[in-house]
């Protein structure tokens, strides 16, 4: 019998009131599988073709791995790691694996294979759940010691393939044995059901791991109005990998609602995504900043006229979508490009733009200032700013400090990691993140804390001009990150990737001039032919500063063209 | 140190992996009062005048309250009693008093005193809150003994009226002792917020002790897409009384979406609903279906052309509004009239209606067929009808059996009530309902399963006739009971309240002659110029069913008069 104390300790029963059900993924199912059985789960094959099944074959499918898995012995409390793409059978690891009270491991497949060993061993993977492609990298893993996997699982059509691993399955042959009636066992709602490693600006990735809890009410967040547009009759693209925060935890959402789920299957290209849209009459998406813009240039280079009018809203994450890149879908498609502000450690949403009513009569440019800003908490997340000295800051949209959150889809700790207590204090949780919070709690990110330029005692944003720049029409991407300087600590160094090479540094200083302080303007304008990300898609600022540390200025042009960096031809 | 055995005993931690954050309505508190301190909610003061104030203001008021309760002597599980309409005060109290940890019992105003004197007893109320128009009836029941309560609390806006009542506060008074900087405490989440009691088909009322979690569940759920329309820029009446399920937790969804809320104040006569919608631009209303069937009546009998084109929804509950009053609106306003199925035990909501993008092109009436049924269960709720020796029946839209339900918003006890173990049984709540659920899990109510009509052995649903004699041209409102018969042991009575006095049974037979079997057609129509209804306004079944037992049929024409149920003049 639990009892709360508060604040006489008067002892108060609090149980029996209501039902004890847990908040389990199960029970998202359960419902789905009965209202939305015919609803479909479609996955590209191939160009122009697909593989579609219902969900109610999608729930047949979970319960007979579920029970696979068990018979496999896998037990509650284990760690099974998948290595795969975006596909219906990387979604059936997300129920059928949480369905037992097991964790998926959902392991990014863009991180060096030292990472990736690290990973699995720090999580302690028992099985592996991998794509055929896969194969050869995790034979590699295994020759560098991956010793707690004692089985392989392998995604694919055909036979299996040739390999070393052992002992290996089909994961057809798996499912082929379970039993498509089990039924999914409840248990406590804040049982581990997946986690995910992020990196970390320095040292070995951290490991968060969500609980059945945190994933059932950030999926019922992301369904309600004026948050993500999902409801029953969207059909869904699902672009952002699915090792990446669960997917931003919007499959779970498309399958609480009774969405249609698009997965781009194998290997995507740029012209994938819009053919999806167009043959499929996608009607939302959400992807990495540079998918819009990657699938806007395919547009326009493409001899097609392309109809994705379809496409009412394109959630664009990871950093803030350029202006440019929202007026270009708003005008030639009719597509509201939105954006929202996540992280590994909050499954992942903390915060959600949407336009309030009582602002909606400024004109096009302000409302678009407030699209620019990252958006409002979602329910239940709690925000602050703290200055150096951990005072509270006022939500005036000037005072920046540090973003801290709570709630109850944010980590209370780093997997068996002692950088927990340098992040999780007080019962908050420290982003890194700097930035401010206006008046009508629209929070506006400056700098991951570590991307930010201190110039001579002075904080100078990056992203300001980031995104300054990129409103630049000869401008495709830009980066800015700080260097090193003599007289004044740090610098802003910008890296541009030109759309029109005729470009030039003058032209970018005098446009960047008009809107900020000079001490704000790079010193130094690079134009190089792509800049490196990391592998969730952001601008990689930590390789970047390391390629460019002890440089100082001027010359460091010249350093260019042996980096990964790659100056235009 | 909690675990989890299943199902291999193993033990697995779940502390520890995400925040311990409890789902409280502080917590819907705190992002409202940051994100949208601007809106409003505006309660009828008289004709045209109005009472309006911001969430921000509303929030220090409520912090004001529960402070003043603290320093007033209520403690945590204490129960605060409310008698009261629907105005800001009284939505203070909503989260004032769950904000300490006491419980908020709002008691039905149009119950008996008797029944009244029996909650508040109980309940062991220890403070009632009360409308000055109730002070008469407080101090009847202070005669009659309500021991428990050792403070009264009159909510008004002038000097405190002459009163028998002792000791007794204004409102006022209280809260202009409080903090409005008070912080709310943090506690278990499954500490009781708030308290409801439901008549019971024999007996006293029964009470429902709702918690936060399920409060906090209820409004996600609602707020939802393709559940109930609540998004920041409506304009939402609430016209179902506070004092019934917590408003259909309707209040607790606008604030927690920042919607504007619109409140009817004392005494609301069906044309100040009208009214309203016209001078706030309301958007969307919830109400009993009575109300949408007067709200109709009066707009066609009003010399004035009132322009409602502003309220895009009208959520009609307690019954199915009928198919007449849905295209009447749709067709003079453009509102989608909708219906959802709740109960005090539910928190309320069971069951909300959006026709699924499967069925969309289905023709008109087809669509209407879908949108007279009960709908589909809301996210966390699960449903199962199960025939008489406990079996369970498959969703067929035919099979008819026992309606049972479970979610994290099912109540697992009736407050102190033998009869918990009548209707909570085997972790699931016997509704009481009978019906069936169609292949796409809409659930169609046949009755109560008091309210069934047996005859000859065989079922007839009151409510498919009421339905069908609803739509007849001539019919305002019809119920259909059933009475006692020598042969077929049960038989149906009609009580029609004609909208055209020249309408006969002869008339109605014909109607109804296409739709159903013979053995189904009611013997008598009784026309009655109005039928009993309940303290929630719904047709009362009981009541009727009193009346007339043991009259047998023919005749019971003759008694009509002597009844509540008028006859026409």
């Amino acid at each position: 019998m639990a009892a709360v104390g508060y604040p006489h300790h008067t002892e108060v029963s609090v149980d029996g009131l209501m039902m004890d059900e847990p908040l389990l993924l199960s029970a998202l199912l359960w419902r789905t599988e009965r209202l939305y059985h015919d609803k479909e789960i479609i996955t590209r094959t191939g160009p122009g073709e697909y593989h579609r099944y219902t969900y109610a074959d999608y729930a047949k499918r979970v319960r007979r791995l579920a029970s696979a898995l068990l018979d496999f012995g896998v037990k509650p409390g284990d760690r099974v790691g998948t290595i795969a793409w975006n596909h219906y059978r990387h979604f059936e690891t997300y129920f059928g694996v949480p369905g037992i009270g097991a964790t998926l491991h959902t392991i990014n497949m863009r991180l060096f294979p030292e990472q990736q060993q690290y990973l699995i061993n720090h999580a302690k993977d028992s099985v592996l759940i991998i794509d055929e492609d896969q194969i050869p990298l995790v034979e590699d893993l295994v020759a560098r010691g991956i010793p707690t996997v004692r089985a392989f699982v392998v995604m694919g059509d055909g036979p299996l393939p040739e390999t070393t691993l052992s002992p290996v399955h089909r994961y057809e042959d798996l499912l082929a044995r379970g039993d498509e009636n089990f039924e999914l066992p409840e248990f406590d709602e804040k049982t581990a059901s997946a986690m995910c490693y992020t990196s970390a600006t320095t040292g070995d990735p951290k490991g968060v791991v969500y609980t059945h809890r945190a994933m059932v009410l950030q999926a019922m967040c992301l369904a309600m109005h004026d948050k993500l547009n999902m409801s029953e009759d969207q059909v869904w693209l699902e672009v952002a990998p699915m090792f990446h925060c669960n997917g931003w935890n919007i499959p779970h959402t498309a399958l609480l609602q009774g969405a249609t789920l698009v997965l781009p299957g194998i290997h995507p290209l740029d012209g994938d995504y819009v053919r999806m849209v167009s043959d499929l009459g996608v009607t939302g998406m959400n992807a990495a900043v540079t998918i819009g813009t990657m699938m806007r240039d395919y547009v326009l280079a493409s001899d097609r006229d392309w109809d994705l009018s379809s496409l009412k809203t394109m959630w664009l994450g990871g950093q803030a979508p350029s202006r440019a890149v929202m007026k270009w879908w708003s005008q030639r498609y009719g597509t509201y490009v939105v954006q929202g502000y996540g992280m590994t450690e909050c499954t992942p949403q903390i915060c959600f733009n949407s336009v309030k009513s009582t602002l909606a009569d400024r004109d096009e440019e302000e409302i678009y200032d407030i699209r620019q800003k990252q958006g409002q908490p979602i329910p239940l997340m709690k925000i602050k700013i703290l200055d150096e000295s951990g005072g509270e800051l006022p939500w005036d949209g000037q005072s920046v400090g540090d973003f801290w959150v709570r709630s109850p889809f944010t980590a209370s700790e780093y997997y068996e990691d002692e950088r927990t207590k340098e992040s999780m204090v007080g019962g908050w949780f420290r982003t890194g993140d700097v930035g401010a919070i206006d008046p009508n709690g629209y929070v506006i990110l400056k700098d991951r804390s570590k991307d930010l330029i201190k110039s001579g005692g002075e904080w100078i944003s990056s992203i300001d001009l980031e995104n300054a720049l990129m409103a630049h029409p000869k401008v495709r991407e830009a980066t800015v990150v700080s260097i090193p300087h003599e007289k004044w600590l740090e610098r802003p160094l910008a890296c541009v990737v030109p759309s029109d090479e005729s470009v030039t540094g003058d032209e970018l200083r005098e446009h960047l001039a008009g809107q900020f302080a000079k001490w704000w303007i790079p010193d130094e304008f690079l134009m190089v032919a792509e800049i490196p990300k990391t592998s969730v898609g952001k601008f990689n600022k930590k390789e970047l500063r390391a390629l460019y540390e002890g440089a100082g200025l001027p010359g460091i042009t010249e350093r260019i063209g042996l980096t990964s960096a790659k100056p235009v031809a």
